[in-house]
């Protein structure tokens, strides 16, 4: 089995993720005593590369006409781009990756990748998608960190043709990143599930921030308004991506959530205290049953 | 002008809000030297009253058939109970009030209140409406504690009958307590206001829980859901009241997020990726603006 602490990883994309994986990796992988492994590095524009470079988080970075060297020379990729930036990388570069090679993805959309597998495959490079459940307001590589990962979520879309020991090197080398909680699911059910828990949530942050009147609400906050919102200070073009390309899903959850909202109106309007009362009681078990989903850095 | 130190603070209802009152005045202003002030409780259920002697936190408590006893000794009397509770009390405990004193309210709506002012008033009690914007999940005087305020926003419903050196001496002990931005309003607006930054967002919250098909859902969590349900671990008899008590005004504020809410969906099962990028960068125009509304201990 490979071992993870003599490895080359590349990193397409050097944001806020990009930088988080390399400086995880460096910080829990690649300081452990004997190490022969290599961070690269590549990004489209060239300043966070010379910072990872003085850094000492990447051993090399390449300007993006040079991709295809770092390509040749990692045995784990990264590519940490936005969904359809990633759809197309590993069609242009399809050639390029290194014989034996795992390639794997953070794309908050999955479907778009099922359905263009064929054309993405090449029978010695495992392509092994995945999602790690970490994000917030800030962007970019000075925002990243080492610690980012710690006690969140990883969601793998395993394909039957993943190699086992890829897979389980991959699910390894997650852990060693601080993600500690690891799911598998399909494409589908992925794309079902985050449609829910994650665009959903933005769309209902960003039409709460639109349909304020009054920018001085914050006078009148306790909490609440602000819980509901901070994620509504959002990457306009990532999301827009995101939300378009998951529509079908996307729309059953705002369906299903703005029922709710009228049945809730409606017990309001005809105070109907009892049946609020039950929902509420309803509300509060079903959300302590849930449990917690991660400990998120603020 | 009265002196805060030397002043006998009447606690009615002994749960979260009076407790954290109960203990601020104790640690912020009766530890001040010389201090002649006193604390003084009552409650329904008594388990809290005898923790609270225990603890050093008041001086005398009282059964709740000795309201009256408390009243009649006390210069400051905050009536921590639910809305139409408060409303109940101050009418059946007119007369009991010592003359000169300064009656307050902790209540999330005022609109009950200002209905029935003739009813409630005595010209020689000062009724000040006031809502410290501070709460969250927990209940019970055991989850209270005299940092509870610090750094919250508090709303005074001042009214022409109001005193100024009354006005002016609560202003100046809820600053003492914590309590960093202090806004003067009326009942009308508050209620508007609070409609939308905690009403709307508690209505959100639930509906949102209410419409996750899956207790599994957080593995797939990356903080935004727990961002945005936190708050539907709600305490239903008192949400029942407000929503009920504020149905108007909440409502039309339920109306326009639903509009909002429609409007996103259509631009994304459009897939209009211009104007929801517009929306998106709009939204976080708006939202930076806003500004923090305040530090939440969590």
């Amino acid at each position: 089995m490979k071992n993870l602490k003599d490895l080359t990883y590349g990193i397409v994309g050097l944001g806020i993720m990009g930088g988080s994986f390399a400086k995880a990796i460096r910080q829990n992988i690649l300081s452990q005593s004997g190490s022969k492994g290599k961070i690269l590095v590549c990004n489209r524009s060239t300043a966070c590369l010379s910072m990872a470079v003085n850094e000492g988080i990447a051993d090399e970075a390449f300007t993006q006409d040079k991709t295809s060297e770092l390509l040749k020379k990692s045995d784990i990729v990264f590519v940490c781009l936005y969904p359809h930036a990633t759809l197309e990388f590993l069609k242009n570069y399809k050639n390029d990756f290194k014989s034996g090679a795992i390639v794997t993805d953070i794309s908050g959309v999955k479907g778009i990748f099922e359905k263009s597998l064929p054309e993405l495959l090449r029978p010695d490079v495992d392509f092994i998608i995945g999602h790690p459940m970490a994000g917030g307001e800030k962007e970019g590589y000075a925002a990243s960190n080492a610690k980012f990962f710690v006690n969140h979520n990883y969601i793998f879309c395993r394909q039957t043709f993943n190699s086992e020991e890829n897979y389980n090197l991959m699910k390894t080398l997650v852990t060693e990143l601080g993600f500690t909680r690891i799911t598998e699911t399909t494409c589908d059910i992925h794309d079902n599930k985050i449609g829910f828990t994650s665009q959903l949530c933005h769309v209902i942050a960003s039409a709460l921030v639109q349909s304020a009147r009054d920018p001085e609400i914050t006078a009148f906050g306790g909490g609440s308004f602000e819980d509901l919102t901070r994620i509504a200070m959002i990457n306009a073009p990532l999301w827009t991506e995101l939300f378009i390309s998951n529509k079908e899903k996307l729309c059953a959850h705002i369906d299903s959530f703005q029922k709710k909202m009228e049945e809730f109106r409606t017990a309001i309007m005809e105070e109907d205290s009892q049946k609020l009362k039950e929902m509420l009681e309803e509300t509060r078990e079903k959300r302590l049953m849930m449990g917690s989903v991660c400990t998120v850095a603020k």
